[in-house]
């Protein structure tokens, strides 16, 4: 028995998200799919950041239990020659048997990219969501500062299917801009479902002032999905980092 | 009577190229049907650079004869709204009646991109090809070297259908490096059928030990295709720039 451990780069355009479902192609499907033809059946793979329909991976890990003796070099090149260049496998190793790429993270990082020229641009089409017209930074960042630390994010996610904490620790919630795209970088131990897409298309509202920076911590105590922005598209966005402490890096 | 220029940006997976054809999409069809669509219908356009099927452009300039007083703006809006972001008039602007987007350009600059790192990489993969393994940069630039200025390049054409001068002005042919890619930039004044991706097949030939740099001047001599090295696929060339004349521009 020996846990390998992946980082995955993907596409996510064509995919109903990470999580498998029956009769939809997802990330975690294809993946199954192609490590049982390399290695028979294995146990089903553990993620860091389970994305949703559309959202697209730089650096996405994913753990799973294989065979004893499984070579993850072989590993990579397989999944890489099946599903790449969609789906791409970065690099493959030998993890400690307690790894588990969704319990042993403690930070998820994700990137959301926004076009605001007036024309679209076909070469970044899939991975920035265009949104026409200047933002303004000032009060984006003002709002991004009030948001950032551990609040109640119910806000900020759809509801959970079963009652859970929507406590959450924002890290860091940076705003930058350059060559007409601004890019929203989030940092958390973890994320609410929809949480980071919330959190952008309040910001957005920020920008074009239909939303006062001030209206954050109201926005935060009233616990109310309406009282936020819009949920901005998923294919702006893109996990682009998992951390995992010292010991399991 | 006005002569409209567009300067246009696309994404050339999913067309069959530039060139109107029976029964395939492609790049001038679906403008001229969208044209067609706002403003009845308009004479063929012109183009600076006839792309094949799979090929790019972040700056192909097209020209048609539109109604008199067409508002170019409108075009620009309408044409977006219709195909964008896969095809893109990046800009629109009336032109002197003189100007033919074809007739009128006096260089064509194109970029072709070449991944050399091992994995592919899923947000560049349509626009990169991917050919895992290091080039060598010195001889390819002295291949390039060899192969820029005034020459017969019928053994880096596909033959043409008429017999037609296969004599052509390289004026640029730089071959740089960065971040495990490697591009490729070259403009003359107008280039052979499949020029610029038979010159790449042939400079990552020499970039892999497998032609001399010295070479060149004998394929070159040779006239005969087989001479040089195999083409390189479609999807990593991109039209980037169209030159015109001052008086033009």
């Amino acid at each position: 028995m020996t846990v390998i451990r992946l980082l995955l780069a993907y596409d996510g355009t064509s995919f109903r998200g990470w999580a498998r479902q029956p009769r939809v192609r997802t990330v975690q499907g294809v993946i199954e799919e192609a490590l049982g033809r390399m290695l028979g059946e294995v146990p089903k793979p553990s993620v860091a950041g389970r994305t949703d329909a559309g959202v697209h991976a730089l650096g996405q890990v994913a753990s799973f239990v294989a065979p004893g003796g499984a070579d993850p070099e072989r590993i990579q090149r397989g999944l890489n020659g099946i599903l790449g260049p969609e789906v791409v496998v970065r690099e493959a190793a030998v993890a400690p048997d307690r790894f588990n790429a969704r319990h042993s993270a403690t930070g998820r990082e994700y990137v959301y990219r926004i076009r605001t020229a007036l024309v679209p641009d076909p070469f970044t089409a899939r991975f920035v969501w265009h949104h026409p017209g200047a933002l303004r930074m000032v009060p984006m960042r003002r709002a991004s500062r009030l948001l950032t630390g551990e609040h109640d994010f119910a806000s900020f996610c759809r509801a959970p299917r079963t009652p859970a904490s929507t406590v959450r620790r924002l890290r860091r919630l940076a705003v930058a801009t350059s060559h007409e795209e601004v890019t929203i970088r989030a940092m958390a131990d973890s994320f609410l479902h929809q949480m980071v897409r919330s959190i952008v298309g309040t910001l957005v509202a920020v920008g074009e002032d239909r939303i006062e920076p001030e209206a954050m911590p109201g926005i935060l105590a009233g616990r109310d999905r309406s009282a936020a922005g819009q949920i901005a598209p998923s294919h702006g966005l893109t996990l682009v980092r998992v951390i995992y402490g010292r010991r399991l890096r």
